[in-house]
Formats: structure tokens, C-alpha cells, sequence
């Protein structure tokens, strides 16, 4: 579907990690494994491995998958701070990028640069934007609070891109600001440029792709879900034992299980024993009334399950459609 | 500021409303009073006085300030439910469209429609949006939850508004959408228009200029603010007995009073005697440790107090510089 004479973007993302196009794929922890992340990057993107809550044999069995593409590594930061190895051992793998989200990166700042290897650090506000640059962030994420996942939802992506946009430029930085939470389609990636973004960091778009690590029933679920249909909430991370910090929640599609336990915390605590079983036996099951499915409020223009490369293209193909499209005297 | 020879944007909402610009002002109750709407529209814009709170004499005040300007009149569709006749002041006053926001703008549609004015349907989700089709909304607003004052905030403007265009698409239906909400500058109305928008309904940018009923100290303390300080809350509806339907918040800066008061509705229940009477002492005095500020996220991009009609000239410049940057090959 894309058409071979569209020119590339060309941004500072795109120049700084010798990109073809500006985009990023979110490493969602367990979804996205080698094969998506390697197909990413053959589509011209930079495919990124998610941890998340992996060990050192899936991050092994995940870079073995990927046979040597290049491609970026992320982690959860609160969670890296309690097994910082599993650092050293994307870095010994040979990761082409190291993503920081959730958390303070200055611990592991200095090992990641001094590895020669770019520093992505994903933000959610202002603050926490200062910070990244302070510790020296190759590559600043701007998160809003619309993606799939976690993420500290105080800030949407149409407000806090290009206002980051700004505050790298005030302080004279010279370190490109992706756009992240809600881009499903080429408009989206448009819509990351025009704030001022040099790209986007894609998560949903990129979950609904046959090489995620996604059971076929979830993909079937998600594509008929509209975005009025995800919830952010605890819920999940409670009945699976993860503690996160204050003030995360993660958004994914409103399963009877969320719908009658969301805002129930004190119940939910009470019976915590009994539904982790029933979770962990739902997950099994592919149960999708009880098991989850992370995904953002994009999730609503996602109608089908793509492959990862033609992804790429068509969001890059999109774009360049919306922005001629957009100018002035054009319609 | 503006360049004379920049191109128009043309779109299915400048040729149904017969405007110079797709640019749309957010009837803020009673901060969007004559003088704004009136100076928006004279800029190329469509101004619109926000009725809000207000009563029949505040309405005829506020059109008399209009001075006969083209203006539209938005209201509060539920409270509309309680005095009906306010929507014949404003059609008797000549309103050039109406806005209809937060409630069923069924039982008002055909009045409305019966007068040849048109409808604008602000909706936060895809059922609200099939409701305002069904009714026979003219042009559909998809309001973001990171807009300032009340939202219904489960939908962000990056996802809501290619989903709804394509919804509209879907149904075959003629009827341009705007998009709403953390629209602060020209990158956020081409980012309107990339993900598909017919233009942007745009408030807090418009609530920092110097024709808006605004007192000059909320001014002061909004342009310092970061988009990091705002906070969706009921505080103030509580404290100002406004009895807003569940699951509206509304967007303001995180004042004192705010962060004091968030979070804790038992507590403020039972003081709300003395809090009412120290609020209305401090909208009285000036006083923004208290008295509400109702700005969205944009507000962190939002440096400096302008006049309405420079405003709209710089969106639509700067909207263009931001297409023309992005295109593929421009950088």
C-alpha cells in the first residue's frame, strides 16, 4: 500500500539514531518481543524489546528472536532499580537504544552513555522532563495520559508535546522530543510533527501486529473495541501482585473484570488470594472477560491486525497524506 | 504579526459557517461575555458568548456588549433544561449558531434547527457523538479532557478526533467536527487538522487575552503556570452548590484552596457553609489562593495576555508554519 516515491521525514530523531522514519515502538513489557521490535526496524522504525516484568531468559529468548536486528531496549525503571543486571545484559546484547520509563533515570544514566549507547528517557510532565535532560537524555518521550499501559496520566500528548517542545528549546538543548499516547494511524504521527515532535513513540498501533506477543483472542476483542472502551485503573496490577508507585495507573480495555472491580479497592483487597488464581487461570485460558488487554484510547481507530513493516509504511504514507492534505487552499 | 499574504485554510467549517478562519471560540461560561466573541469574530473567527451561570440579564448585557457583531451563544445543556427561555433570548438576539455542551441537545435540537441557526454539538465519546448525529447536529465538537473548565474526561482530543471523523465518514453524514481541548497555539490547530478536524474550538488561549471577563490577577498567575498545574476537581462546584450531573469535573489551576480541598468531599461537605462564604469573599477580593482559575493544560504554552482578534491571526499563521515545516523532506 505505500507508495514508493513519498519522501521520508526527515527530522533530528531520524539524523541522531540514523533512522528512515520517525517512529518508535513502545516497549511494552512482554508484548513487545524480538519479532516485532525486528520488524520495526526492518520497516524503517526502531524496533524496541519491552522487559517490563521479564527475567533475564525471556530478555535472552526475546534478543535471540530478534537475530541481530538492530533494535532499542526498554525498561520500567522502578522495576530496573531492583535487578539493575538485566541493564548490562540488553547492553551486552548489543541494544541499540536503552528506554527509561517510570522512575528516576539518573542511576543508570551514566552506565547507559558510557556504553555509547543513546539515553531515551520517557516523561510524563514538566518536571520530570528537567530531570531526564539533567542526567542527559539522548532522546526526550513525552507521554500522555491516553496511551495503553501505564503512565502517570496528568498530562495529554496535544499539550504536553509541544510544550516539552519548547522547554528543550528554552534551555538550548539539542535533544530530539517524541510524541507518545494516542497515535493509532498516520494522522497521529502528523498531528506529532505539526506540535513540533521529531517523531512518535507508537504502542496500540503497533500491539494490534501479528509479531506482538498477543494472543489472537485479545486482537479480536481490540479491534472491535471503540476508545470510549479502556479504563485506567489498578485493578490488574493489584490482582498480579506488581507494586507500582503512586500515581500510575494503566489503561486497558474495560473487561466485566475491571467493570466490576475498578473502584472496589477495599473488596478487591479483601479477595486478592482467590483472584490472582482466577487471573492467572483467565490468562491461561485466554480468558478475555477476566484477562487483560493493555491497550490506549487509539485502540479505536485500530480495525485490523497489520504487520508490523506495512505498519511503518502506512503511518509514514498517512502522514504525508494529512499534512498535504491540511494546508491552506488545499481542500 | 500575522504575514498578509498567508493562504486561508478552507474548510467544511469555514464554508458552512461563512468564515475567513476554522477557528471557533469556546463559549467559557461567563468568561466568553460580548466583547470576546465580538472581537473573535471580527478577527475571522467564530466568537461565541458562554452563558453559563448567567441569567437573561447577563445575556441581554453581554450581546448588547456584541454591539451587533455576528456571534453565537453556547450554554450548558442541562441547566438550559432548567430555564429553557434563555435559548429564545439568545435566538431573539440574533445568536449566529448556538452551542449546546454537556446533556441530551435532544429536547432543544428542533427549536434550534426550526430558527435556521445552527447547531454545534460539543460531545466527549462516540454514543454522545451518534446522539448529537441523530438529533441533527450541524457541526459536532469532540471535546478532549485536557480542555479547561467541565468535561466529561474519559477521551483525549489526539484520539477522540480522527475516531469521530471517521465515525461521521462511516455514516455518510456532512457535518464537520472541531476539535477541543489543549488547542493553545497554531501547533495544536494544525494538529486539529492533521488528525482530520475541520477546525478547533479553542478556550483557554481566548481566556488569556484581554477582552475576556477575567480579572487581570488570574491573568498574572495562569501565564506563569505550567500545564503540569492544572487539576480536574469538583472543589469549586461544591463550593459554589452547582450541582453538575456525575462525572463532570472541571479543569483549573491547582490553587491552595484546590489542594487543600481535593480529594477530601467528606470533610468538604461538612464545612461547606464557611467555604461558600470565604469563596465568594475571595472572587470578591481578587483573592486566586482561593477563587478558581478555570484554564486547561494549554495554559502551560500560554505566555502572555494578547487581544482576541491578534490571536486568531497568530493561530492561523503559525498553523501554517507548522504544516509547512512538517512536510516530509522540509526539515
Amino acid at each position: 500500500m505505500s507508495e514508493p516515491f513519498t519522501r521520508p521525514f526527515r527530522t533530528a530523531l531520524t539524523d541522531r539514531l540514523a533512522l528512515r522514519h520517525p517512529i518508535v515502538l513502545a516497549p511494552m513489557g512482554g508484548v513487545a518481543g524480538g519479532a516485532l521490535a525486528a520488524a520495526v526496524s526492518a520497516g524503517g522504525g526502531l524496533g524496541q524489546i519491552g522487559i517490563g516484568y521479564g527475567d533475564h531468559a525471556w530478555l535472552t529468548r526475546e534478543f535471540d528472536r530478534a537475530g541481530g536486528a538492530r533494535v532499542g531496549c526498554g525498561f520500567i525503571t522502578w522495576m530496573l532499580a531492583e535487578r539493575p543486571q538485566l541493564l548490562d545484559a540488553a547492553l551486552e546484547r548489543g541494544a541499540a537504544a536503552i528506554t527509561l520509563a517510570f522512575g528516576d533515570p539518573g542511576p543508570f544514566a551514566a552506565r547507559i552513555r558510557g556504553a555509547g549507547v543513546p539515553l531515551i528517557c520517557q516523561v510524563a510532565g514538566v518536571e520530570e522532563a528537567r530531570r531526564a535532560l539533567e542526567v542527559g537524555a539522548d532522546v526526550l518521550v513525552a507521554q500522555g495520559g491516553e496511551g495503553g499501559g501505564h503512565a502517570a496520566r496528568h498530562r495529554s500528548t496535544m499539550t504536553l508535546v509541544p510544550e516539552l517542545v519548547d522547554l528543550v528549546a528554552g534551555l538550548g538543548a539539542d535533544v530530539p522530543v517524541l510524541a507518545a499516547g494516542g497515535i493509532g494511524d498516520g494522522r497521529g504521527l502528523a498531528a506529532a510533527l505539526v506540535l513540533g515532535a521529531d517523531g512518535a513513540l507508537v504502542g496500540t498501533r503497533f500491539w494490534a501486529c501479528a509479531e506482538a506477543l498477543v494472543a489472537p483472542g485479545a486482537h479480536r476483542r481490540a479491534t472491535r473495541a471503540v476508545g470510549d472502551d479502556t479504563i485506567a485503573t489498578t485493578v490488574y496490577d493489584q490482582v498480579r501482585g506488581y507494586t507500582w508507585p503512586d500515581g500510575y495507573t494503566s489503561r486497558v480495555l474495560r473487561t466485566p473484570f475491571v467493570a466490576h472491580w475498578h473502584g472496589r479497592d477495599r473488596e478487591l483487597t479483601g479477595a486478592l488470594d482467590e483472584l490472582a488464581v482466577q487471573y492467572r487461570g483467565a490468562v491461561e485460558n485466554e480468558d478475555y472477560d477476566v484477562a487483560q488487554i493493555a491497550v490506549g484510547e487509539a485502540i479505536g481507530i485500530v480495525r485490523d491486525v497489520g504487520s508490523a513493516a506495512d505498519v511503518v509504511a502506512d503511518l509514514v504514507r498517512e502522514a504525508s497524506a494529512a499534512l498535504e492534505a491540511s494546508r491552506p487552499g488545499a481542500r
